[in-house]
């Protein structure tokens, strides 16, 4: 049982013990819950964090935890609403619209409660990350000298060295120098839209995409524009002519193992989507999130489009987390040309610069043993899962469709029958106990057809991932 | 010696003797290297990735380092010049004007050349720093079931609970659920400034302040209006007619010990703060950045604005780097009300969540003996290095004037004689071998009168504290 799983039922299990408590009583003591609970010190300490953080327990240094009083004279409720007025309050006339909404990002972030197979998400099961290998490279990158001194701005230099190979490749036409360390891949995109585009402006999406990026755009007070892909990746016809219809400067894509759908960028339109970016005066922002997820069976890896651009036509993004584990939290930022100031400029101004010990980590794990051989390690097994998950889907689901077979990442696109509710869906599958994520989020604008994104790799295993797509199917068969 | 000073000196010698090999020929093995100069091998591996990053050498993993190629024919040097256009491109007629000057942050963040003395920047010498206890607490943290899993994305409960004990005081009026758990306080007064004010919007702040929150507010297209401080803080007549003269919703204060003059808003002006935000219906932005700074004759602390605002007037931030180490990038965003949905869901959407293992290393850090320790230790020491400064001060630059004596943090805000070039005062200093901060990055308009900002917590101790301000002394009798 994973230590979420075990915190979330020893919260259970309190939060319905709380009423033999009176406000203000002591709980046991955490010594006490351990030996009933059969649980460590940890799983208590933040079993009760869990109920403190609610408002239901409050927990005093040396003294013990204490159910909560109702209403706590000390915090008179106060009167908030306000900040209604205050948050909708525009800079004049022309104000951009403010919208945050993080719905989506927050769905594919949050685990599933306990007990519920989870065939959303975008990371890897934690049997599948390499717990030791990260255990290992954090525990010498904190024996490191200098482990927790300032890191230079950019980035460790070991650090940027070995993304600038990994972008560039053979070819070493990306230097350390046009590499920035970033926070992770979504703090990377986050940046890179923020530079290269003003409040307001329009930005070229892929239809569909990851949600992080339409959220990431509107946030920044930008417009994300449709540009539909198909199983060769973007219709580059399509994107000359909505550059040719607005001012958009920017276009995001995923050119391998595309979110959702999987597809890889064909290679005449890889030289065509550089060619029309440059002719419109445009940056491309590589979102390479996915290209240590290949799997077993893929066949070779096109280059990146950042090793195959002198112009510095390029923003490339990348980042650990997919590969390794969601907490380390290390990408790159890669450009060349007057851009690489900006981005730098204003990550600095944003977040200063990415914790050393990670970075010092992340130099250790690249550098280990460990590293080719959890590649090979996933690569068979990603296979290994999406193979299965297809099957179940075959066998489960007839009335489903899979366009394409991914020969990369964590995803399969399930095109549903013509008028499904995915909402509904969805809702209905969670009863069932399994998260499934609707394919709506995926569009900037209208959807093409209702989709369900499956993943393969945050379920327990392939026999989980069975059980998953059979309550589906039982649920597809009833609504 | 420091590593970063080691790694910076081997950088030097490898430099200088680059010469001595034509270019693609083999550099002596790291082995070779560590044994020549008697450092450790992960010095020779970052100085080896520091000439990598300047592009002199290549590094080839397994094979060695190598003399670069001057015109490496793999990467022919493109055209770039395009993106001067497409980066002032604006969104339409009514566009916000761009500019991202990070010039400020970067200067207090650089670390100083090797040799010279540092006066200026904004975090503890590594000499004052916890380094054993956050070792510790390091290896602690890695060694916690699931130090790897996704951690909540409000932050680890524990943290939380801690952060709204510290924030609360006594009172408990900040709960657990109220607080975000950041990656750091730079990381969360953007946060706040991107949530709570759309792109054109003017911001108070104060006059002067922190370069960062200028950057920061700058970089998110908003617009900092001054408002005067003296030595009791904010000057609440003029904050008054500032939101009376503006459409300002926001105003960012630095309550205890703000930076650069170090002064303690006063018990009357407290309440006046909330007062006038309120009845603007706007947000104050608590910066209390340097609440664990105080030097050892500090008065009794004034609890947090947050903990006396019962209507969410307060967007409360702050961090542990000050602290601890500029690394451990941990702080917090308190808030009630509807706010903290915003703040939510632009850090999620932003940069997802803080990575888990730092989380819990300063889970384990706060709850270990050594916190109070460092505390009490780094209380005496301030208050030691900030008399060594001002006794110095006063033999050494009888021209200038320090008008407040700050109780806690880590700087001296020095009045210059009037007319004096801050600016070419700070080159000449640096040519002695002193970096110090000039004033007028810290005006958000047009300065007081001239200034510099000494810090007394970034040099290695009294001794050299004494030798800065001496040279600094000589290089004003000068110019």
């Amino acid at each position: 049982m994973h230590e979420r799983n075990s915190v979330a039922e020893l919260a259970l299990t309190l939060r319905s013990e709380l009423n033999r408590y009176s406000p203000g009583e002591k709980l046991p003591s955490s010594r006490a819950l351990v030996e009933r609970f059969r649980v460590s010190p940890v799983t208590v300490s933040r079993a009760l964090a869990t109920l403190a953080a609610e408002g239901l327990v409050v927990t005093r240094p040396g003294a013990g935890a204490f159910r909560a009083e109702p209403h706590p004279a000390s915090a008179p409720p106060g009167d908030t609403s306000w900040q209604q007025v205050a948050l909708s309050a525009e800079a004049g006339e022309e104000a951009v619209p403010r919208s945050v909404d993080a719905a989506g990002v927050i769905a594919s972030l949050a685990g599933p409660p306990p007990g519920v197979i989870e065939l959303s998400g975008g990371y890897l099961h934690p049997s599948l990350q390499p717990e030791r290998a990260l255990a290992a490279a954090l525990a010498r990158a904190g024996r490191r000298p200098g482990a927790w001194e300032r890191p230079p701005l950019e980035g460790v230099a070991e650090l940027r060295s070995w993304f600038a190979r990994e972008i560039g490749g053979p070819t070493g036409s990306v230097t350390p120098s046009g590499v920035l360390v970033t926070a992770g891949g979504q703090s990377a995109l986050t940046t890179a839209l923020r530079a290269l585009a003003p409040p307001g402006a329009p930005v070229l999406v892929e239809s569909p995409t990851y949600p992080g990026v339409i959220a990431a755009a509107r946030a920044s007070g930008l417009r994300p524009v449709p540009v539909p892909v198909d199983a060769q990746g973007v219709r580059t016809d399509l994107l000359a002519e909505a550059f040719r219809a607005g001012r958009a400067r920017v276009f995001v894509c995923q050119p391998l193992f595309h979110n959702p759908t999987g597809s890889v960028l064909a290679e005449d339109r890889r030289r065509e989507v550089l060619r029309i970016a440059r002719e419109a005066g445009a940056f491309v922002v590589e979102d390479d999130f996915a290209r240590r997820l290949a799997h077993e069976d893929a066949p070779p890896l096109p280059p990146t489009l950042a090793s195959e651009d002198a112009d510095g036509v390029v923003v490339h993004v990348c980042s650990l987390t997919k590969f390794t584990s969601p907490s380390l939290r290390v990408g790159a930022l890669a450009a060349r040309g007057p851009v690489l100031d900006r981005l730098r400029a204003i990550q600095v101004v944003d977040s200063f610069f990415v914790p050393r010990p990670l970075q010092e980590t992340a130099v250790e794990l690249v550098g280990s043993p460990a590293w080719p051989r959890h590649r090979r390690a996933l690569a068979a097994e990603l296979r290994v899962r999406r193979e299965a998950l297809l099957a179940a889907l075959g066998r489960e689901l007839p009335g489903s469709e899979v366009a394409y077979v991914p020969p990369g990442g964590f995803h399969v696109w399930v095109r549903l029958p013509d008028g499904t509710d995915e909402s509904a869906l969805a809702a209905a599958t969670l009863r069932a106990g399994v998260l499934v994520t609707p394919g709506r989020p995926f569009y900037p604008a209208e959807p093409a057809a209702p989709h369900l994104r499956l993943c393969f790799a945050a379920a327990a295993g392939v026999a989980e991932l069975r059980e998953g797509v059979r309550r589906l199917g039982a649920v597809m068969r009833e609504v």
